[in-house]
């Protein structure tokens, strides 16, 4: 089954409400925190969030939401940004094994190793069978944290439609409070939207770890159903606390 | 078809005279020098070089002849004991990958991620499902090396028989510049020799990077061996020092 991201909708489904969703989402960053604290204690299995979308997509906003109530102990943040001279230097996923959770943690990759298959490819810096090669490369990595060091791998494609990207790069020009997130270059980015959707649809139809397709028009909906899915991992991990074993004296 | 390590022999071929073979390797280990340098300027290829085999067997040895021309600004070399607890906390390939060449570097593992599918097997620290698993993930991870960062990945193995072993670990009891060398341990690994030689025949039956099978009784043979492969490799390498293009002013 092949997904195609224009047929899917990028706004909370009707008979959502935002003032309940909300409260809702409060409740499950909540429930979050403590089970990320069990996580932590337990120190057997760990967390990779990744969170990919083109630009203002709200991937800032979805780390300082949804993980509100973690404890920092045991979970970090990587921005990916263009590499430096020194990770060129090694094949794509050096700097990316570096950065993957310890046991007990959570870590969450703002942009990932798949910019490697779409800013790359869009651009032709790399040409198709490289990326074929690196998608490979890429389900075998994902699997390896799996397998070997119980490392849950979440992946999110935050789905936004280019007339809602637009109105938010705008408020980064009209918002003082936003004015610091602005780049020209993100606009131009955007002539490659099409070229975008066609990569991102090739790496969610070639992975082996599935991807979480959240509609992202609406930064309520967006966190609700993020926090929703990391909730339902982190129980389906079911992390314990370690107890000691009582004595009989 | 299947390597089956009994079936080789780990003595130097009849014809072949210490002499003339010291003299020759000495002339390989100068051009492998020369080779490296080239390899350095030009900053564009890799080779990671891979020493497996069980005590004794010549790892460091091999090191400390082979490459004793080359200029330690482009080459590294690392020996990889027992995972430290941030190690054990990540999957095995982990701290591989933060050990693999730059481009332009040679890099040579004293022993590596091998170990994850030979001593832990051996002990039954993981199963066969497991090993099998990692297999993979290690033929993934060293292709990935060689199509995406031009990193020429060279595995050796080397093949001493169980009674020049002895010899030699005994040697490093008797004689006091070899003292150092000794670890009781050693002794109590080979009481699962069979075994090892079953993983071992595993992974180079198993590795889509075919290995290199280093007769390594005589110390003298295995240099010119391994010199051998590596000296082919440049050449076929084929590393060039750059150029400045000529003006016409």
């Amino acid at each position: 089954m092949s997904v195609k991201l224009a047929q899917i909708s990028t706004l909370p489904p009707e008979d959502f409400k935002k003032k309940k969703i909300e409260a809702k989402t409060i409740d499950m960053v909540i429930k979050i925190g403590e089970l990320q604290h069990k996580l932590y204690a337990e120190g057997k299995q760990s967390l990779l969030v990744i969170l990919q979308g083109m630009d203002a997509s709200g991937k800032d906003g979805t780390i300082k939401t949804v993980f509100a109530d973690c404890n920092p102990s045991g979970i970090d943040t990587f921005a990916f940004k263009k590499p430096t001279e020194e990770e060129f230097a090694h094949d794509f996923l050096w700097r990316i094994s570096r950065k993957t959770p310890l046991k007990g943690n959570i870590m969450i990759f703002n942009r990932s190793q798949y910019e490697d298959i779409l800013i790359q490819r869009v651009h032709k810096w790399i040409d198709d069978e490289k990326a074929e090669k690196r998608m490979k490369s890429i389900n075998a990595f994902e699997e390896l944290l799996q397998y070997d060091n119980n490392t849950r791998v979440l992946k999110f494609y935050m789905h936004i439609s280019p007339e809602r990207q637009q109105e938010k790069l705008q408020e980064r020009i009209d918002d003082p409070a936003k004015n610091w997130k602005h780049k020209a270059a993100d606009w131009e980015e955007n002539d490659h939207w099409d070229e975008y959707m066609r990569c991102y649809e090739y790496a969610i139809n070639n992975s082996s770890i599935p991807w979480h397709i959240a509609p992202s028009d609406k930064r309520w909906y967006r966190n609700y159903f993020i926090a929703k899915v990391v909730l339902d991992t982190l129980e389906n991990i079911n992390p314990k606390l370690p107890l000691l074993e009582k004595s009989n004296g």
